[in-house]
């Protein structure tokens, strides 16, 4: 390879490339009906970039024309509206940064440490990768149903997507009043296909799929509509034989993305680093752990700290050769602590489906070589 | 078009790509030495997507191998360092979001109101598309020169660019100290070639071509080295004959971004949008007038504001048909207030390069087209 400096360089582009040799990829499994994961190893900072931000989706990604597309809002209102992307455009608009997790985020890791013994080859992005942070903007939901002149009896809304499932979720009113959006862009440009085309509903800090994709629909009512999207699926499985139900927020959850497997460090420093968020407002503290939990010190957190999204932390760690299991915990404004595995059993029971959040670890042999530990 | 609720959609993707009929472009001019620019119009938010980001060079884009890359940092230190990608990022990191301005941003919306008729069909993007905000990672600079040991007689460093022109500028120390970064990743992804990679200079606030790309080499220094980048050329002609030199803080801008050329507009409602930024430091006030500057009304601020970031505004406009002239003036966190034309004029002299910044216009003309009206 010639000197750079002795070549003259590429001209200029219209839209920019990464750079030879570097290919993160959302390892998609090829299915229709399927996901694909943020690759979080990859990333540094905060904001996840649009075309490596996970995917779930039921009946594939629908190709919309914008042109035709509609959101009707109706139901317990005084005006019905039939919205195209240009009239919701019209509307007062704000730009907010937000996670989205898929409420099944976390399978693998969490079943590796109940079923068997943790497969020690997970990444990040298999662990925890049904998870991106965007800056979204859009029209406050509470300004729509102002228009539409919600009536006062009603407490709740579905929300339907316009793939071929039709996928819909039933959703407290209070959270359209809160902080609930409509929003047609993701980090400055139109959403994606994938992540919704032409428009989506954004309930920061709640669960993925009541983030409805494609959105066409917003009916009020006065109870859920119980869909098949709010029982026979997304509910979680408690020892009991009961199930927990609209278990909306996203609980608190973090975790170090680098080092990390398959990473393999050497001796002296290393910026010990991750992603902490919850759904229920600011990451206020996290703690890691460099000697598999018998200590333990505060991360600093990359400032501001914005509610419902993901936080970047970091820690200086000088890594003498030990083997060791690197851990990391965050506690949230709430006082929300994340759990280890053993507490979530206890109240969920060994075999729930969904909203996994303990504490991971990342086992550091002595020959530097990093292994996925499972949830501690 | 089949309607896509009939349709089983696409699968999960690897990579994601732009919606059908999305195709926001920086319109370069094809030459190797040249730039090209952020589409202003066709972005909301604040974040501009890595690959829409501006570009600006003056040898073309180099192809660096990043395993080869090394930066050297010299002179007046008592250890010199030799760094390579893997060495930088084992240093405590932070992430930032700042913009990255190049001084000549502006030149023919300037130029149209000096020499002529302002040029009524400029977009936002030609008027001031040389501008991008963006999440920074990277080491702080301060760190870097403690591990250098940099000698207490050093008052000057120079900032040398690994491409074949090794474009160079000479920064003042005290930008090291205050919030100077070497940054490897942009948008949560490493940067992209024409940004650096693999590393790059960031002096938040600073004129562009100072926040030196594909960087191999600081050396500290007692004075400026004068190089062709800061003589010949990012020096600002004033009307005695003399010329500003150093002019390194990026002054307080906005633009209106929409309702702008080539829209046209009905009568009601419309978010009149737009980006304010200030190297100075954060955004106070953007101040709106849709009467032709007759009267003023504050514009809503997306918070959080951040520093030396753009600033997204909205003011929300009722339009009954009339034709006239909508503007915006900032102001920053310093006092400093957007000139008119003829402030700048007055200190700077018509025939003045780099660093324009007065209040620009749009004439909304009665049947609703939106035109450039220069600099007022």
């Amino acid at each position: 390879m010639t000197d750079p400096i002795r070549l003259l360089g590429a001209p200029t582009s219209a839209v920019g490339a990464r750079a030879a040799g570097v290919h993160p990829v959302r390892t998609p499994t090829g299915e229709i009906t399927g996901g694909s994961l943020t690759p979080l190893q990859d990333l540094t900072g905060t904001i996840t970039p649009a075309d490596l931000h996970f995917e779930r989706h039921h009946a594939g990604v629908p190709l919309i024309d914008p042109a035709r597309h509609t959101l009707l809002v109706h139901g317990l209102v005084d005006r019905p509206l039939m919205l195209s992307l240009d009239d919701l455009k019209r509307f007062p608009q704000v730009t907010r940064v937000h996670f989205v997790e898929c409420s099944g985020n976390g399978e693998p890791g969490w079943r590796a440490g109940i079923f068997g013994a943790p497969n020690p080859g997970l990444t990040p992005q298999q662990i925890a990768g049904l998870t991106g942070n965007s800056e979204w903007t859009g029209v406050p939901l509470r300004i729509l149903l102002e228009e539409a002149g919600a009536k006062r009896d009603a407490t709740w809304f579905l929300a339907e997507g316009g793939d071929a499932c039709l996928l819909a979720r039933s959703i407290p009113i209070q959270k359209a009043r809160d902080d609930a959006l409509v929003v047609w862009s993701q980090n400055g440009e139109p959403l994606r296909p994938e992540q919704g085309f032409p428009m989506r509903l954004l309930l920061p800090g709640w669960e993925g799929s009541t983030n409805v994709k494609w959105l066409r629909r917003l009916e009020l009512g006065t109870r859920p509509w119980m869909t098949r999207w709010e029982t026979a699926t997304y509910t979680d499985p408690l020892a009991d034989g009961t199930a927990r139900q609209f278990a909306f927020e996203m609980d608190a959850k973090s975790l170090i993305t680098s080092p990390a497997f398959p990473e393999t460090i050497t001796r002296g420093w290393w910026p010990l680093t991750g992603l902490a968020w919850s759904g229920r407002g600011r990451i206020a503290r996290v703690e890691v752990s460099t000697d598999a939990g018998t200590t333990w010190q505060d991360a600093v957190l990359n400032l501001p700290v914005r509610s419902k999204a993901h936080t970047r932390f970091t820690h200086m760690w000088e890594w003498a050769g030990q083997e060791t299991i690197l851990l990391s915990r965050a506690t949230d404004e709430t006082g929300y602590v994340q759990p280890t595995r053993a507490d979530l059993i206890r109240v969920r029971g060994a075999g729930t489906l969904y909203h996994w959040n303990p504490v991971y670890g990342w086992k550091v042999a002595a020959n530097g070589r990093v292994f996925f530990h499972g949830a501690t």
